[in-house]
């Protein structure tokens, strides 16, 4: 990455000509704050990544079909309600908000509101507090509250996600700022995670979505909290120019500091979203190289990260390094036992195939640190994928019963 | 099923020609039993379903070698110590677990041995107990042991599974009896799961390999109670003839009650085995119907039944409908959300991908059942699934820790 750039503790608030907060309307219970708005001063060049579940909420749709001329100014979201399995009732409830948000901004369209709902799936919206909540909203937005937009989209979520980071682009200096909400749900793929990412870089449509699924697929995508995907997952960026940079426009050397800029906001979100998963305990990363290919690699990694048994005893810090074996075989790859090898922490678990009674300690060792990193080698090619998971805690049944 | 028929509290020794029995011989601690034989009188015809998982325990690959000639006359298997990811010493203990049943039981050939292990994986075995206890054991086995047996190849199991069916194959009474073991590692494609079926019925090795793998198919691989799959399940099944019927060699009409009375032997010994999955508090039945194909029914299922989200919500009795429309979602099978249908219990939920706070507060009474049905009708064609599934509960945390 990126030599001279550092993740600071900004937001989305970070790059110019962008305004944000969040208000309580009623959404949620005990004046939790559950609306918020991103608002670019100008209508901006968007792009945006989404759940595959084929069960999708409202928003999540009227929000696809907005983003289909490459236009954002706007994104209010409702935290408490997902507005998914809602009907006809829900979309009319979604088109009210894009509504609501284009009448208190004053925007010329409400083609360029993107609608997202975090919550509960089946229930309806109550659509009138958040209408009302949005011209509240309206006149609080700042260019500081970035954060106060982070915390308004938080579900189950312990802490308000944020980070930004800054590089030069043709001379000028531009800022990439994100927000993230997880924390159940959280699965390759995307599940119950929303993240929007602002920048006040000049860079065309069609290269801005190409980078944002590509920083996608390297973040967000190689996460797994429980194995479920959700109904409203949703990546949304806005680019509005603002740092008056040559607009990029080809794959030159400038893209590739604007992708590296994007990747450190993108991967560093999604580790947050892990470390806070429901019940979190531990921060994993799985590293699996050596394999066929680079998809085989990624097979085993999600194989690994899903195993209950595997997250379970890394919850209970035990060494139980046959699950990860296991895991690794249930993944569908073709793999030669006997040729595999396991690393915690840099140190050697398994060589061959098999482990013995000392390594076992060390692993024991090793699983009582917060952060860990599992190095799987399958020892055939060059293939490698990293993942990146949390323990299975009874926190995540209590918090989900 | 058979109308005629119905599922004893019999054993592997309910068959004529059978004996079983297991003592403790070490590999567990605090005297449990852990060490069994089932043999028949004389050398039977066998069929074998083996864990799909690459990494398969050296027992495992040891027996399915060993049943290419499609002929067993004895199980030996140890719990507590699987001896998987052991290497070629693993290997070396399971041929050394054949010999010494062999000549424990005065065998012809090591090859007519099944040998299975269950446990933790990646230790070596304590072959010397092993092999001390198969001499032991060799002179304790009883023509009404199989619940002994039973007994002795649990790990985390709560009871002993066992049972046992009668039926009528060209006027001579036939039976067919079995025993399992699960409890967690189970999912489809059988997990951590041992179950070994008898009986007394002639019948050729073809029909009995096809009988036994469309029995699986339909029991053994359609229970979820974690999403892991072991390294060491096994389904075997031996046929001695002694109940002297004409040897079934045609899928004719007695081939077809032989299939049912296997059928409910199966299926009875996989219910069991979910309702007693690690920390279950409930027992959930899903069926998948309206699907485009029974294959996209099964997708649906299986979805259903691994989501920990669904899972932990059967557990805490919270009628979040949502989870299970977010599951089916997830499967990667075309759905149309406003045709999807739910009953919980008979007690529609969900109608044209919707509910409301009456169905909600139904299907929450529903939940406070311990037996449940789950029926998601895809409305699209005719295809239909069945799984058996339990919930994730704090106690399946604390036994994996």
């Amino acid at each position: 990455m990126g030599k001279n750039m550092k993740i600071t503790n900004g937001s989305i608030t970070t790059p110019k000509g962008y305004k944000a907060g969040g208000i309580s309307c009623g959404t949620k219970t005990k004046g939790k704050k559950d609306l918020s708005f991103v608002v670019s001063d100008i209508p901006a060049v968007a792009a945006g990544v989404f759940t595959t579940n084929e069960v999708k909420a409202a928003p999540v749709k009227l929000t696809q079909k907005h983003l289909r001329n490459g236009m954002l100014q706007a994104i209010i979201t409702n935290s408490g309600v997902a507005n998914a399995c809602t009907g006809n009732e829900g979309m009319e409830n979604a088109l009210k908000m894009a509504q609501a948000t284009k009448e208190a901004l004053d925007l010329k369209k409400s083609t360029l509101v993107a609608v997202c709902s975090t919550g509960v799936i089946g229930k309806q919206l109550p659509i009138k507090k958040i209408q009302k909540g949005a011209h509240e909203l309206s006149s609080k937005l700042s260019r500081h509250g970035g954060v106060e937009a982070a915390e308004s989209i938080m579900t189950t979520d312990t802490h308000a996600k944020h980070c930004a980071v800054k590089c030069k682009i043709s001379g000028k200096e531009i800022s990439i700022g994100g927000i993230a909400k997880g924390s159940g749900m959280i699965e390759p793929n995307m599940a119950t995670m929303l993240s929007y990412i602002t920048t006040d870089c000049a860079i065309s449509e069609k290269l801005l979505r190409k980078a944002l699924q590509q920083s996608v697929d390297k973040s967000f995508n190689c996460i797994s909290v429980d194995g479920d995907m959700s109904t409203n997952d949703t990546v949304l960026i806005m680019a509005n120019g603002s740092a008056e940079n040559k607009q990029i426009a080809q794959e030159d050397s400038n893209y590739k500091i604007f992708c590296n800029a994007l990747d450190m906001v993108t991967t560093y979100l999604a580790k947050l979203v892990v470390g806070d998963g429901e019940g979190a305990t531990k921060f994993v990363e799985v590293n699996v190289k050596g394999a066929q290919s680079d998809s085989d690699a990624h097979d085993v990694a999600r194989a690994v990260t899903r195993s209950n048994l595997f997250r379970v005893a890394l919850y209970g810090e035990a060494p139980y390094w046959g699950r990860i074996m296991s895991a690794i075989g249930s993944s569908g790859v073709l793999i030669k036992e006997e040729k595999l090898s396991i690393q915690v922490n840099g140190k050697n678990i398994v060589s061959n195939g098999i482990s013995d009674e000392n390594k076992v300690a060390i692993m024991k060792n090793q699983l009582k640190k917060k952060n860990i990193i599992i190095t799987i080698d399958l020892n055939q090619k060059k293939g490698s994928a990293c993942m990146w998971m949390c323990d299975l805690s009874h926190g995540y049944v209590a918090v989900n019963v």
